[in-house]
């Protein structure tokens, strides 16, 4: 069995738990989950009886073929109409669909499509699922694992070549360096950058989510770099703080307490560990220097098909870690108007100690 | 009053036009139109008394009051439950909301966070304003036309530079010259592709929506390569396949074919013109020279903060084009397991000729 047939036997089971005939899956990633296909239109039926139903359009056939052999294909223009019909034709009685996906004009049209195919006859009734195709995504299994290392290993590559290039240098601009950095991440592999990555020089290094601009880079600024590259669908994410030519002491200082409250955040990484504990490990390190306020931000948060998924690290998170979740830890202290610190990585929890994803150093690297 | 300003009073009369008291725009790429803002996580509140309200969270503050600086800013983790508060203080009686983009998830609560607001007072009605901005978006204003030129240009230029540099020789591979042509764009000013790039070489320029694989590159293969860049968020979309080393007669004839049939489908791009007539006009020469089976899929589609967006031109198009609107023209002639052509162009439909923003050339280019 496929690793995609697996978790659909996975999502079938739940659906039989909660009394469905069969679960209409409308979010492009959780049908990309489901059943490997990349394509940009497509929704699949997972029926309790086991004859599920995958539906593109036309764009797709030889796509759908290739890339989801396994369940039966539906070629039609509207592929959830198209999907509804087959799910009343197969005697539904009670359909799942993701209210948290669909539309409010999405649900009025599914509604009527099964009126319609139920001509008369009994129309099924429908039923939210919530999140349960992303409850599954949240422990990622070995393959995902896999996707992930290589994501992470794209950006490692990446930023070290850079380097190695002296592509980070003074005179040069946060935008240029973004470009450069995103264009090697393809160039390695990645089908895309993870987001729009952060470049921030100088006083820019405080602000969290700063956009690459035209600054020029100068000797004696921070660099931090928040990047990530996209392998199998799946996202790293990394950030690095470096100085330019020659690192003062409170730069020194600013970053050996973000290292070590990062060092504290990962080693707190455990199955079990409650996620608003994890994060107060974290943070407490930067409060006790007297930074608490400088530190604006939550811990860190899964990763996987989406750069941000579940769970939430921070104070206001709920829940726990399991083995073979993929999250960040990256705690930052932020200075305004004057620089910042972040230092990012990407892990997976394990039964042991978390499998590190992102290598490059996080000693402070001067440039 | 910028550009941003002038498109709000537009959905603000569209409003008062429908008895609404205001309008929640939800729709991300909505926000962008009405705002500037880039960022991932924002709303917008557009009242009828003119005191509009743009809503994000604390990551954005900074970005907010750049790009933003002439809305009323709400930070807040909830931007939609902060401007709905905000809505029934303000007195709203008629809130109008996009049933195309709001799940269901997102209506229901909504419609809590409405009557929590109303403490016990009148709640405030929801009503669809199905899709004012979209309708509003598909004619475009100066500086958007200026940034189509802009990522088109990149486009033109990264081909050029490719081919100049002899990276489409035999021997390549579908994926390498896919990833080049990502990065070049990259580095040229593009903030990302705009779709997943097509590079299709031999019997696989055949199937429409090929995925680059590890299939290389030959001589006397076909090549098409359909791709685009983003710039400001706007997308360019250009197809163009050419031949390694020698074409073979039927290679010629082919793209002759789809040549002429993509000509006249650009001729046809008049104000008024109807868009299944200007399907058909490209379209018939195709089925005159007996190939109206191969030519698969719809003529054309409106580009702009979408790669996909309205006006439709296909045989189940509806409505006709006025000056302004950002087109494709897009025939093929799919020969399946042999090979296929399509040339596409991204145009701007005026009240003259319409204006080609996709500049490389069409002569049948031999590498």
């Amino acid at each position: 069995m496929s690793r995609a047939a697996a978790r659909r036997e996975s999502l079938r089971a739940t659906a039989a738990e909660h009394g469905l005939d069969a679960v209409l899956v409308t979010n492009l990633l959780n049908v990309r989950y489901l059943t490997g296909f990349t394509g940009s239109n497509g929704a699949l039926l997972v029926r309790t009886d086991g004859a599920d139903l995958f539906g593109t359009d036309g764009r797709y056939t030889t796509q759908a073929g290739a890339q989801v052999p396994d369940v039966e294909l539906v070629v039609d223009r509207s592929t959830t109409a198209a999907l509804a019909r087959a799910a009343v034709r197969g005697g539904a009685g009670r359909i799942g669909f993701e209210s948290h996906d669909l539309t409010v004009d999405g649900l009025a049209q599914l509604e009527k499509m099964l009126a319609d195919a139920a001509a008369g006859g009994r129309v099924p009734e429908l039923a939210s699922v919530r999140r349960a195709v992303e409850a599954q995504r949240v422990i990622k299994d070995d393959d995902e694992i896999e996707s992930l290392r290589r994501a992470c290993a794209v950006a490692d590559r990446a930023l070290a070549e850079l380097a190695a290039e002296g592509a980070l240098r003074p005179g040069r601009t946060e935008l240029q360096v973004g470009r450069e950095l995103d264009a090697r991440m393809l160039t390695l592999g990645a089908e895309a950058p993870s987001f729009e990555t952060i470049v921030a020089a100088g006083a820019n290094s405080a602000i969290p989510h700063h956009r690459p601009d035209t600054t020029e880079l100068r000797d004696g600024d921070f660099l931090k770099l928040d990047f990530g590259a996209t392998v199998d669908g799946y996202h790293s994410d990394m950030t690095r703080t470096l100085v330019l030519g020659h690192a003062a002491d409170w730069q020194r200082e600013i970053y050996e307490l973000v290292a070590a409250s990062q060092a504290a955040g990962r080693a707190a990484l455990a199955v079990g560990a409650d996620v608003v504990a994890v994060d107060a490990a974290s943070r407490r390190v930067i409060a006790d220097a007297g930074h608490g306020d400088h530190f604006t931000h939550g811990l860190g948060h899964g990763v996987g098909l989406e750069i941000h998924e579940a769970p939430g690290i921070g104070p206001l998170g709920a829940g726990s870690l399991a083995a073979g979740m993929a999250v960040t830890v990256e705690p930052g202290v932020y200075l305004p108007g004057h620089g910042g610190v972040r230092i990012e990585d990407t892990l997976i929890v394990t039964d042991d100690a978390p499998e590190l994803l992102t290598l490059t150093s996080k000693e402070l690297l001067v440039l």
